[in-house]
Order: C-alpha cells, then sequence, then structure tokens
C-alpha cells in the first residue's frame, strides 16, 4: 500500500466510523450471531497474495458488524462506560501514525515530556495534593498505565517491595523469603474482581472483608482483620480501597481506611478507575477526603474521560517505592538526563505515545466541557432514578454517578425474567447485580451519545417487558416461584441455575471488570 | 466536536500522516531539544474551554515534531523495529473508530471470534506447530497479549502455577508458600531485561546462565545448574529460552534446552519477540527445531511484522496451565457459551479490538508480501555486512536477521568515539553493544522505509566520521587511550565512565528493551 492508497483508504475510514457514530442509535444493541458466526466467513489461511484496501470495508460491513456488540450505542448500560469521542480517535489516529514510543528520555523526549506534563494537567484538574504532580518538588508523580488491572498490581508490588524492605531493616535475621510468605492484603468484598486477580499475580494473599449497606469497606472490621492476622505472626502490607465500586459505584472512605494504613505502616491504593472522573467536577471532590495517606491513586480515563483505550491514570505520593519494585537495576548508577524517570513505574520496558490522547481531549473538550459532559450524564442517571421513583412496581436500591440499581418489588423471580427478556430483545444491555441479597437491574449511563430520549426508550422497554404476559400474570404461584433453567438470555444463563449468594456476586463482578 | 467537524479533523490527520511518512527521510532522525524543552511550549493547565481542531495541528508540529525521535525514519538502526504500516495504522483507527472491547464472548462476539482466528491464520504464517492452534482438538491456543515483557510474565506466572501444583500433589504435606519459597528459574545473561524483570515481578529468582560464542544459553551449564539447585532442595520451575537475543539476535537450541525441560519436568517459555517475524520465511523454520517441548511462545507482530502497537502474540501448549494461573474463579461452575475462553489468559480483564489490525495487515500484504519485507530487510542487513567486511579498517562481529554488529580493529576507544560522533551529529540512530568482550556498533535494519540508498548514506556518514580528525590522528597515546569523561552523546553519555563488563551490558539491555 503507497502512501496515496494510504490516504484513501485512512480517509474511506474516517467516514466509515463517522458514518457508523452517526447511525448506531438505529441498530440493536445486541448482535444475533451464534457462538462460532465467524469461523465460516473468513478463511482458514491467510490470503497468499496482498488484496486491494478496497476489499476490506465490505468485510467489516459483512463479517464485523453483525458479530459486533454496539458499545456505544446510546442504549448500552452494562459494565461501565468505555470512553470513545472524537478526539480520542484522532489522538489515537496520531498515535499510531507517528507510531513512536519510548523508553527513557534520550529515546523520545517529545514521548516522555508531554506525558509528564498531561499527568500534571489531569491532577490539576481532578484536584489531586500537588505531592502527586511531577512538577512537584518531592519524590510524588504520575504515569500512564495500560488498565485499572494493571495499576492494582504496580500498586500492591510496590506495597509489596516496601514492606519487604521495612520489615527486614528492623529485623535482620529475616530471609526475603520469610518475609514474603507472611505478606497480607486487604479490600472490601465489593472491590472488582482485577483486585483479587492482582493479589494473585503479586503472591500475597488478600483478605475480601465486608461492607456496610453502602457498600464501604468496614474500618472497623479492616483494624480487626489486621489485629487477628498480626496476632497469627502475619504482615499486614497493602490495602485496595475503592472509590466508586463495581456494582453500586460505592465509595470507600478514605480518612477511616488511611488513619489505619498510616498508623499500620500499610500501603495504601485507591482504585478509582470509573468514578475519578467525576473529581473533574468540585462538588464530588469531598470524596477525595483522606486522599493525603494514600500512596497509589488510579484511575482510567480510557473509561468515562473521554479518551480511548487504553489510558490508565496512576499517581504515586513517592515514586521511589515504586522504583524499588520495577527498576531493573544496572551495576553502573547513572544521572538521567531528564527526571521523573516514569519509565520504571511500570510494567513493559516501552511506552506508546498516549499522552496525545489525552492532550487532544482535554484540549478540544476544555475543562468546562469534560465537566458539562460529566454533569450531564450523571443528570441522565438523576432522571432515570425519577422514572423508577415514580412507578410503584419498582424499588430502587442505588443511585450513585451514572449507576442506578433498581428492581421490581417481591422476589427476584419477576427481576430475572425482566432482565432476561431485556437481554433477549437486544434493544438495550444491562446486566444484573446482587446487592443487599436481592437481584438488581444495574443500568449504567455509558455511552458518550446516550440523551434523555434514550433514558426514556429504555425505560418505555423495560414498562413495556413489565407489561408483557410475565408480569401481567397474576398466578402466585409462578410470582413466587424460584429462578427457572429455561432462559434464553446469553447474559443470564450464565447466572440463572443458583440462587443469589455472594458467590453469584463474584460471578458477576467478573463479567464486570474492565 | 460534532461528526462533520470528527470528518475534517480526521482525515486532515490522514494526510498530516502520509506527509510526515513521505518526508521521514529529509529529517535528522534524532531531535536536538534540551531536556525540559516542553515545559515552556505547553501551558501548566488545561484550557479552561475548548479549542477548535485546527489548533491542533501546528501545535504538532511546533511542539511535538522537535521533539520525536523518528522511529520510523529510514535512519534509525537503534533498538529493534516498530511496526508501522499503512493497514496497521488504518486498522488501529477503525480499533479506536469502533471503540469495541470485549471480556467474554457474550460481550463481543466479533472481537473474540476474530481475535481466535487471526492467530490461527498467523501460527500457520509462521509454521508453528498445530497443537498451538485454538481450531485443534487439544488444550492449545493463542491469544494476544500487550508487550513481550507482559507475554513472559505471563509464561512464568502459568509455569509456577503448574510447578506448584504438581509438586503438592506428589507431597501432601508441604504448604503452597513452602513451596513458592523454593521456586528459581533460568535463562541466559542475553537474554532481554524484561526476562529479568519478569522474574522479580512473578516473585521467583532467575539465574542468569553465560552463553556460548554464538549467544545460545549452554545446555550444558543449564542441567549443571538444575542439579545443582535441586542438589540444595530448591524447585526448578521455568526456563526462558530466546529466539532472536537483544543484542546480537543469538538463537537458543530450543532441542536441546526443551530436552531438558522435559525430563526435569520445567516449562519452556520461548522470547522470539523479534525474530520470530521471520518464521514467516520456510527458510528459518529450522531455528524451530524442538518447539514441542515447547509450553508458552510469544513473538510481538508490533515488532517486525508490521502490526501497529501493541499486538504481542502468544501460544500455549496447554491453556488449561495459564487458565489456572489467571481466571479469577467462580464459585458456581457455568459452561461458556464459546471455547477457546481466551479472556482467561491474560492479565487484564477486557482486551481491545486489537485483532483488526492483524486482519488488515495480513490480508493488505498476503503471505508473499510479508515474506517479501521479511527477506528484502534481511537483504539490506547483509548488503550493509558486505560494505563493512570489504573496508579492512573494520571488523564484522555478528550478522543475523537484520541486526549487524561491528567495530573498528584496535581497542574501544576509536569505535565509541565513532558511536559518540554518530549520535552527535543526529542523522543515523545507532546504539553500542558489547559482545565478547568488545565493543560493537549494533545496527539494525528498523524502518520499514530503508532501502540501499539508506544503507549507502549510513556507510558513507560512517566512513565520513572515520576520516574525521579522531580517526585519522595516529597518536598512538591517544589511540590506546581508555574512554573519556567528555563525551557528548546523550546515548553514551550514560556508559562512558566505566569500563566494559557484563554488568554494562546489563544496562544496554535495559535501554535495548522494546
Amino acid at each position: 500500500m503507497d502512501v496515496e492508497e494510504f490516504r484513501e483508504f485512512g480517509k474511506a475510514s474516517v467516514d466509515y466510523i463517522a458514518d457508523y457514530i452517526e447511525n448506531i442509535r438505529k441498530k440493536p444493541v445486541l448482535p444475533s450471531v451464534e457462538p462460532g458466526y465467524l469461523k465460516n466467513e473468513i478463511p482458514e489461511l491467510a490470503p497468499i497474495t496482498g488484496e486491494p484496501w478496497q476489499n476490506i470495508l465490505p468485510d467489516v460491513d459483512r463479517v464485523i458488524l453483525p458479530g459486533l456488540t454496539h458499545w456505544h450505542s446510546p442504549h448500552f448500560h452494562a459494565y461501565f462506560p468505555t470512553a470513545n469521542s472524537f478526539p480520542g480517535v484522532v489522538g489515537e489516529l496520531f498515535s499510531s501514525g507517528l507510531g513512536c514510543i519510548s523508553t527513557d528520555w534520550q529515546s523520545n523526549p517529545a514521548c516522555v515530556e508531554l506525558e509528564v506534563r498531561m499527568m500534571d494537567w489531569l491532577a490539576k484538574m481532578l484536584g489531586l495534593p500537588e505531592h502527586f504532580l511531577n512538577e512537584s518538588e518531592g519524590p510524588g508523580g504520575g504515569v500512564i498505565q495500560n488498565a485499572a488491572s494493571e495499576s492494582t498490581l504496580v500498586g500492591l508490588l510496590s506495597g509489596k517491595q516496601k514492606t519487604v524492605k521495612q520489615v527486614l531493616e528492623m529485623n535482620p535475621h529475616l530471609t526475603d523469603a520469610e518475609v514474603k510468605a507472611k505478606l497480607v492484603t486487604y479490600t472490601s468484598k465489593e472491590s472488582n474482581s482485577s483486585v483479587e486477580k492482582a493479589s494473585l499475580l503479586a503472591s500475597v494473599p488478600m483478605r475480601l472483608l465486608p461492607t456496610d449497606a453502602d457498600c464501604r469497606l468496614r474500618a472497623d472490621l479492616l483494624q480487626e482483620a489486621i489485629d487477628k492476622d498480626k496476632a497469627e505472626g502475619l504482615i499486614p502490607c497493602c490495602v485496595v480501597a475503592s472509590l466508586g465500586t463495581t456494582g453500586t459505584c460505592g465509595f470507600d472512605d478514605l480518612e477511616d481506611i488511611g488513619r489505619i494504613c498510616e498508623k499500620e505502616k500499610i500501603w495504601l491504593h485507591v482504585d478509582a478507575a470509573y468514578a475519578g472522573a467525576a473529581l473533574v467536577c468540585p462538588e464530588y471532590r469531598y470524596l477525595l477526603k483522606g486522599i493525603h495517606f494514600v500512596d497509589s491513586f488510579n484511575f482510567n480515563p480510557h473509561k468515562w474521560f473521554l479518551t480511548n483505550s487504553d489510558c490508565s491514570a496512576m499517581w504515586f505520593k513517592n515514586t521511589k517505592d515504586a522504583e524499588a519494585a520495577f527498576k531493573v537495576k544496572a551495576s553502573i548508577p547513572t544521572e538521567p538526563l531528564f527526571e521523573p524517570e516514569i519509565e520504571n513505574w511500570q510494567i513493559p520496558t516501552s511506552r506508546k505515545f498516549r499522552a496525545l490522547k489525552l492532550w487532544f481531549v482535554m484540549r478540544l473538550y476544555g475543562v468546562q466541557g469534560i465537566q458539562k459532559y460529566i454533569r450531564h450524564q450523571v443528570s441522565l442517571a438523576k432522571y432515570l432514578e425519577k422514572l423508577v421513583k415514580a412507578d410503584d412496581r419498582f424499588e430502587l436500591l442505588v443511585s450513585r454517578l451514572g449507576v442506578v440499581g433498581f428492581r421490581l418489588k417481591g422476589n427476584d423471580y419477576m427481576t430475572q425474567k425482566l432482565l432476561d427478556k431485556i437481554t433477549e430483545r437486544k434493544n438495550l444491555y444491562i446486566m444484573p447485580y446482587y446487592f443487599q441479597n436481592k437481584l438488581m437491574v444495574r443500568f449504567v449511563v455509558c455511552s458518550r451519545l446516550t440523551e434523555k430520549e434514550d433514558i426514556d426508550f429504555a425505560w418505555n422497554e423495560i414498562k413495556s417487558i413489565v407489561a408483557d404476559t410475565y408480569f401481567r400474570d397474576s398466578n402466585p404461584e409462578l410470582k413466587n416461584k424460584k429462578r427457572e433453567s429455561n432462559l434464553n438470555s446469553t447474559i443470564l444463563s450464565k447466572v440463572a441455575t443458583s440462587t443469589f449468594s455472594p458467590e453469584l456476586n463474584e460471578k458477576l463482578k467478573v463479567g464486570l471488570f474492565l
């Protein structure tokens, strides 16, 4: 493909994407393909000779679109938002078109320095403390990671390394392996499944502690667990707190938890993957109370901050702790030409030019544009909350930021049938969640394109299902029946055969993580 | 930004990228900025109100390009290739424009199924054994990871989990922690720094074993190390072999090493990040001798296979081992709607639609197009080899695939001055490496745009430096002098103050990893 063909193919693709987004509201959000559909559409071998680019777009139409779940449909209310904005798309295009990556400063000054600057722009926009800034005097700083799961792993490994160092300094008779074998970490049962996964990868056992009625990690239970572990000779090492839990967008109290971590010398990592974006609006910054206790903090601009995947922002109070865990040490200490050396705070050794996307997004939206976007999305959730409350067949369980949890009154059977029918009809994509021992419809305002008319569409769809035979049937035997096994929905079929339980939420949480 | 502005901005950006690539040969490959240059060019805060997109392109010109190392300049010969092709760029544009990601099959059938199919296309193109195919009957399969460092970590963690399980089955009186504390892994001193880093992250100590004259891990020393460790009560767990080491593109003998791994029940992971792409040409498949011993195999299409970052391909002989390490287990086993469940073979829980890039690249180039590309790049390295051999001031140390290592005869002083001057002039980007206790110029054919004229350009640049005062000076005192500290080069300043040593190579290898 020569450069002139690239101009044609690239521009045709820009138009294809523009058309796709313009018409996305008309398509059912869920595809109708059967598992294995693609095998018959694509040959078993790559072609021997190259094809013309004109072959590609019709095949995207023919093979890809029918099997695509439209994550940016205004009727997509599952998981959490996944960012997709026009400035973000063009930022990604530039990043891959220039094709430059970086390791240290020498390898690519613009890549490294723009990332350093953008992470400071971002920290200031969110009202994060000054000690997190790259430009601050101290050892704090921020860097772009690949995903929240990676950020949590980086946080845990940093805390692990710091704890081992501290314990060995105080107890020089112990070995590294002896200390590592005694480490233990903590999080709440409501935290994302990636948190538990990170503890597996980091080889540090994790206690999943119960939460209060608002899905918050209970400080009293945390202290109790720490005391018990210490009494048994174990070494508490890290706590992962959540700002915006996956199921119900609960907010751990950073001040109560942080005070314990400070006293016990435990690393405190905060996972604010989704909800962190809301901090761009000053009215949500009360959530940051206690942030001065936090050692590492992560939120994903690629979730609710209009910046296309992948872009996960992470800050450290003291980057030297991360460096100690991640820097492959050369025997010869050298003076860096540029600081901070952000390449030492991550798992891979090289980094893409992801800062370009952030730069484009923050400039083309501006602070006010992003605030307006967040507030608009929250207002749509509030609008749905009002509709739910006004209908006495439903009960509202939770409404925080863009997450609204509600259910049909009575036992879980009716709500499960509702969820099943929603998925079967394919006009909405919504997931279930168990909260306070009840099955709920977990509705999230996800797409940048969602408007009031789409909330009305969703609510009318839900009401029309409720008005359907299943729900008009007043047979008490049916209404009191437990879950059935003949559910058609692809989503619910995974959870249909069991009664609700904490274990089921674990399973749902696995599906819910992004 | 509305959709019409996106069409304009997107197309202007396609043209910008096309122009950039068309004119890249004219620019010095290395930038001339001073550390910290960008701070003065970009304000301290994000703008309050959004800017028009027309502001962006002039700022890319003004702020980014002057600080950019041009990784796709035909005069870039550092590190390894980083893929950048027009089909790859458009593939990335589509991936971010559709903006769809996936977790399990239900979340996005097209994303999951295309990846499953593309990994099979790729495996067949490289001549990998059938048991690695997703479509094979057995438990093997392939998946796209983020980077080679991540793939190595996934390999080590899979091997770790398998070994622990095996040992606990044989020794039920031991605890999980007791087994983990005894694990040990092996690789060669020439393997990439990311391999050692992965062992740090996976909490398994790693022995860095010496290599033979061809940079190959010595099977006899591996067996010796294993025997010694076992005698001390340790448990050998993984070996990481390299096809194409970072410094000199050395190839470990998979058959000799694999035989030991099989006998000792040790997980064998192969890092073929760069050189794996050459397997598309049948003449290099002899390197796969012994591949049937391999448990996990990784190469990066985002290096030498024309697919833009990120795209790291990884195959498993038995994916159940990876699943055991990575799948967060729900208490309720459910029947998957689609297999393989590739989302369980990775660290993050969600995945981008990276398979689109591979699909575009393999279709638009075709098998023959990619073979032609690889053979052309190797022929350029062979051409340089010929030029070096024909000049009796130089000695050739190594030439494998696109990597050519050479030096000025005599002590290291002259070669170091040469490297220093190359970097100072900024017309070429080449890195140093120590091989057989000698400093060498490590020249790699990196850019897709490199042609014979660029090799001539590079060789003329090198000869003109050699002809310069430093090298015409016949003062023996100068020629015998050890390294000086007043080197100007940004690259060499990092290594200038020490004598050559294995430790120095460690440092260089850190810089060399992508």
